[in-house]
């Protein structure tokens, strides 16, 4: 990964932003920038470089992840440690740091501008790292694409092991082990095994329910390989589908086509979310379509863009984004299907496109 | 769970500290009051008791799961949706309204004074419902019991996987599918398997890497069990240990044993780190023990109270905290034995206190 490119990048957009530095304390974004993993550290960003702050349990890992950026050993907060650093620096102006507005807590602001005494002025940084993520290199949709398509492979394993009579979090448990045996660093979230009426909660994560004879499973389930993650749904049916989940499954499937065939660039996030939304609309479903249609990953598996109502953001070829469109009938039944895609120059490439047909186990 | 008992306890202490109104943003702090465990969410605790706000992904789950407050599906984000509702109300005259200083965004908290325009004066509320959690209620505390002795039993299938020449993550795959199958919702962390020199990397996640011939392995790992959580670190020796390898393993078992034995009552967090720290010292391996001694845990793997130096919070019966001192040569190797405990009126009750012999593969 080129960090000393992304490092370079921001420094020289500081200065238009009017920023001298900037404190950077979400860790994916540090990540991001410098290629350290560990799960405390804050990284100054100025015009002499990159300094990490980290506490004692990952001397041994900054040493072997991060080259090229400075490392500091601290016994206290690394946020905090970073803000004396700056205190006792020689500096002969008042400078701007900038620091990430949803990634500082309120309480730790104030604990900085105590630290700081009015030596350094205090504001928000426009998300600058964040959007830089949103458009993936090569080395990134070569992550990604092999995170999806190890991911893409547990729901043979899901298949083979969804029948009635059998827990959800076994099915899981399955999933999981496979992931790690196929490499994966775990599973991007807690993965969603949601069966018979359990279909219907969107969130419904693997629980002790045991799979019903008749009704929707919903598999939601995605892994992180090398830092990087998948995101990916499926929808099977155990016993032979009535007409109307014939139908449910046909809406959602034809929403997410819809969506994937408005992805070009240019084109807007909530032009695509309109898009699944109105074939929903179409099918009178568009009630029980109660999330968003997609979201940005990499690093984490929800990043920006977010693709959803209203959003103006513009999709760039590079950016890497999932399109999930859903209906949920609360106590009956829900359907998702969730691919993730890279937008391209002409339109976009559906990374695995395949098992999109309505199975029936 | 006593979940009205609970928020009665949060609305009848929040007068004594000039407020009227808390926002609770904190997810581990909203489960513990009303029992919600989605992704998104925002409580408000006054006196006329809790409001929840979450969005349409939690319809039926918040249904399901919320008893005794009132739920408000919102479009937006839960905690603006908050604020606008509170600004929404007719009151009489300004309240203040507490927030979680270290849970709260501090662009939230600008976005929140903009919203209440004045009318709600906003502070940071004291960490009244992390003190609430420290102590555990009897049915938090069998739930943790039943999570130490799953993870308990995930130590006897590390022994059965590992070997030199299997990858470590291999170890991590077979433990973690054991867990599933036992019925835990997820790890509480991601499973550390360090073999070789990579055992002195504090906080080193199973990797691809192999488990030589010869060398320690240190297995960190933790389980989610109906949502609390355990944490249990045993260190194993591949190969025949030499007497320097003994000897460090005597010296952190030592230092364990002296910690467990000044834990009671009325002991501060401090005394019980120095008491692991005063071993290790005698052993001339102080320098190599760069972490706290332990901290609490429950609804998350770590919570109040630190168990570091100088840490002030005294013990109470009740309190759940784990006992983990280690040491760690760079580049050598590194040690780290740990037990979740419960203070009780005498001293403490080790969980699960087996397995700490040295065991060679």
């Amino acid at each position: 990964m080129d960090h000393a490119g992304r490092l370079r990048e921001l420094q020289s957009s500081l200065p238009q932003h009017g920023l001298d530095l900037v404190l950077v304390t979400h860790l994916p974004n540090i990540r991001y920038l410098c290629g350290f993993t560990g799960s405390a550290a804050a990284l100054i960003v100025g015009d002499r470089g990159g300094m990490l702050f980290t506490d004692g349990r990952y001397i041994t890992q900054a040493k072997d992840e991060v080259k090229g950026t400075k490392i500091k050993i601290v016994c206290s907060s690394p946020t905090v440690a970073a803000a004396e650093w700056l205190a006792s620096a020689k500096r002969r102006f008042i400078s701007r740091l900038g620091i990430e507005a949803d990634f500082m807590a309120a309480g730790m602001r104030d604990r900085l501008k105590s630290v700081l005494k009015g030596r350094i002025r205090i504001c928000f940084a426009p998300p600058l790292i964040e959007r830089a993520r949103m458009v993936k290199d090569a080395e990134e949709i070569q992550r990604i694409r092999s995170a999806v398509e190890i991911g893409a492979g547990l729901f043979r394993v899901a298949l083979k092991q969804i029948r009635p009579g059998r827990k959800e979090v076994r099915v899981a448990a399955a999933m999981e082990y496979a992931a790690r045996c196929a490499g994966a660093e775990g599973m991007s979230f807690s993965t969603i095994i949601g069966s018979g009426a359990r279909s219907a909660v969107v969130h419904g994560r693997a629980s002790e329910a045991v799979i019903p004879r008749q009704g929707f499973v919903v598999c939601d389930f995605g892994v992180i390989l090398a830092g990087y993650c998948s995101d990916r749904t499926r929808t099977v049916h155990v016993g032979r589908p009535p007409h109307a989940a014939r139908q449910i499954y046909e809406a959602v499937l034809e929403a997410q086509q819809a969506a994937l065939d408005a992805i070009r660039p240019g084109v807007t996030a909530g032009e695509v979310d309109a898009a699944a939304r109105h074939v929903l609309r179409k099918w009178k479903l568009a009630r029980y379509f109660t999330h968003s249609t997609g979201h940005g990953l990499g690093l984490e598996v929800h990043e920006a863009p977010r693709i959803a109502a209203a959003q103006t953001q513009k999709l760039e070829p590079g950016m890497v984004i999932t399109v999930e469109p859903g209906a949920y009938i609360p106590g009956k039944w829900g359907v998702r299907i969730e691919d993730v895609v890279v937008v391209n120059a002409s339109g976009c490439e559906v990374l695995a496109p395949r098992d999109k047909e309505l199975i029936a186990i």
